[in-house]
């Protein structure tokens, strides 16, 4: 069993899978694309939208310690100053004295220019933070910026949702928006991009409660991977040293995944303690104060944050779901994508184009709109059609054969065990309802209309 | 019946409710707040949400014509050359020769500055396009934009969404996300705001079938405002006067919403002919033809464009939910929002904090999180907790009282009518399930297991 080593798939593979059936498209292509932005297609736009539903399921809906919050990407410039990224959001560069290029100082080998090979000047240090004006006049008083992470539009509304929700400690918001980096070195596919989506809960708890707290939320982050499918062995805890401590966290745990390129950074879990909001209430003159009720205290409180990257969770599911089988001459390619996670929920196929059968296939396919993302495909093969949906990691088929017209009976073939069922047309929404949940059937021999639902483990 | 005349409804109260109870907040409201930047509180967000995923499921996942995209925000330059927003996207503003501000010149109304009486220059076109700079060094070279709309994110990737999912025409993409302006005039709270969301479909059709498809998406779009709870007679379609078309159209309606401020666009419906595929093609080099499989031509597509805002909506929807109702010597406040839209579904309300009751209707409370969007409140009288979810538009309360601990059945409360009735808890889910979905139910009396759901008209 190779199911509990660790498993690097290869990266030009997915990157393959996803330019030809429509994940992920370089942005702006015909233009000859923008460095390290990329626009997500039909089938990409879906796993992104289910990987962020089911966090904000887990995290926001499922819990009753967590309220959400959207707020706005262009913030007020004192956020910034008050955070500490006006002053430590910083790479340090150097500059080629005859071609004016930059480059980080720590990725240079050697003391010259390698474009040019000119001579290179000291190590400036460049802020990350995209600046941009704001208003009609280009000048210092309307600089904004794009915000680099989107945590601090939690802190400076702390005390509105307090208000509002009155909420009592501990509890949490959480959020999920882009947000921009001008990263000099950018790369391995989505990993790394100056536009980037997060989705990071700030948990607000009472200091001397933090330790318990950190703990249960790496845990509880790292099991929501496992949930919804990545395997245990590709995923690793890996704390941080004192010495690469962000300067407001008092400890960090990272979990990393073992992507193409290695083991990377796929989620972070940081005690900030009450880091944010001292500096908020010192910057803005506003308490950040949480009155206790039952001890009467007042006190800032300490904040855990699980922060996770989208787009790095969108490469994980797709690598982690990447898999290629034997099969007659070919290869199949299939992704094990969870089927919450999956893109298209169901495909209906026609076992031909004639007219017959192709009205009772279309009327299945409204149907089952209804309830999920469905596609149609009549072209080719119908080997050729599992192919493809096994590609894009859709769980079921339906297939419509002449039989059908008959005994008003389609089949579902799954697409991890290519195991096939007959089911009556009459049961097939509630049956696909079952296996989408992780419910396992006995369905009777064609004829018999009896089917009983028995929930899997772990399901 | 006042139902079928148009009714406006006060800023202030809409904006006030939102402040209070946390559906919107001005950004970065510590520093002072961010000119005309929003952010969405808990309430908001999870209303922004359903909006969108309404718009969602009704244009991508229940039609067979349409497929999904999600492209970057920075977009290659060359695009805005194309589209001509680099030179048409512009405002003429006046500059103050002493104290250097700037004004749109239409809407000056004397010759010198408002602000400090000096002379003015004559008028110069600024871009509204946000500006940075992406990667170090900041040089024009390296200027890339904010998107000021997300509509060319979309035809950039024609050819791409063409050859990965092999559509035929009709059929169109659809995407949400942010876009950014530099207005000079914003306001009416959310109506008009630099950084702002859209709901854009791109309609590829053959030419000559395009004034169809125009009709087709005008009366498209206004039901969807309508199934969803806007009343019609305050939404109005209006016509764009020939010269006041967008350089880009062949014909555009606007659906105006009766606003606080008056009647506005909430929605513009464009026939955008062949002129972005046009301008890209001849810009990038690539050809945007289409094949047609049947007579074997050649050709570019004509293009009709829904294009709906998002702020715009929830502004909307808030609005027309907004209602005031004399009650004893109070004024219930409520909103009328339609169940699929309300933030949250179902308020769980125990009759008393006592331990027995609590846990009960604790219990129920995590049973229905599985299901929906669901708060749980136990502070002050009954009476006063109904007014709380009336104000945020909960459609039902489930009331737990004494009762409930020995005939094992609790209240089911709707917000409309405020009509109760009385429900076990075991088949509490499914009568919430099917209330949601707008059917009608006839339960029997207290004791009676047996109940029935009966579609309504237009649920």
């Amino acid at each position: 069993m190779t199911e509990q080593a660790p498993k690097k798939v290869d990266m030009e593979k997915v990157v393959s899978l996803c330019r030809r059936r429509g994940f992920i498209f370089p942005s702006s292509e015909i233009y000859g694309g923008l460095s390290s932005c990329w626009d997500y297609g039909p089938l990409g736009v879906e796993l992104k939208r289910n990987i962020k539903d089911a966090w904000w399921r887990a995290m926001v809906q499922e819990r009753d310690d967590m309220v959400g919050l959207d707020a706005s990407i262009m913030m007020h410039p004192q956020t910034w100053a008050a955070s500490g990224h006006l002053e430590g959001f910083v790479d340090p560069l150097v500059e080629c004295k005859s071609c004016h290029r930059r480059w980080r100082s720590d990725d240079l080998e050697g003391d010259n220019c390698p474009s040019c090979g000119g001579e290179l000047t000291e190590s400036r240090l460049f802020n990350l933070m995209f600046k941009t004006f704001m208003g009609p006049v280009e000048e210092e008083a309307s600089v904004v910026y794009l915000r680099p992470e989107t945590a601090q539009g939690i802190f400076v509304n702390f005390q509105n949702v307090l208000n509002t929700t009155r909420r009592r400690l501990p509890f949490g918001i959480a959020q999920v928006g882009k947000a921009f980096r001008n990263e000099i070195t950018t790369g391995n596919f989505i990993f790394r991009s100056r536009e980037f989506e997060q989705m990071e809960i700030e948990f607000f708890v009472k200091p001397g409660t933090d330790q318990e707290w950190f703990n249960y939320w790496i845990e509880e982050r790292l099991n929501w991977y496992v949930k919804l499918g990545i395997k245990r062995a590709n995923l690793k805890l890996r704390q941080h040293g004192k010495e690469e401590l962000a300067h407001y966290a008092r400890d960090c745990y990272d979990i990393n995944y073992l992507f193409p390129m290695g083991w990377s950074e796929l989620e972070g879990i940081a005690n900030r303690g009450d880091f944010d909001l001292v500096q908020h209430a010192s910057f803005s003159g506003k308490s950040m104060d949480y009155f206790d009720d039952e001890t009467k205290e007042h006190f800032i409180p300490y904040i855990i944050e699980p922060s996770a990257g989208v787009d790095r969770s969108v490469l994980a599911f797709l690598c982690d779901a990447y898999d290629e089988e034997p099969d007659e001459d070919e290869i199949r390619v299939l992704l094990h994508l969870h089927p919450s996670l999956a893109p298209i929920k169901v495909a209906v196929l026609p076992l031909s184009r004639r007219e017959k059968l192709a009205g009772v296939a279309k009327q299945i396919y409204a149907d089952l709109r209804q309830c999920w993302m469905v596609s149609y495909d009549d072209a080719q093969s119908i080997g050729r059609r599992y192919r493809r949906q096994d590609e894009i990691g859709t769980p079921f088929c339906v297939t419509v054969d002449f039989q059908s017209l008959e005994d008003e009976q389609v089949t579902i073939r799954e697409r991890d065990t290519m195991n096939q069922i007959r089911v009556p047309i009459s049961e097939l929404k509630k049956i696909l309802q079952a296996k989408l949940k992780g419910e396992s059937l006995f369905v009777l021999p064609p004829g018999g209309m009896i089917w009983k639902v028995e929930r899997e483990e772990g399901g």
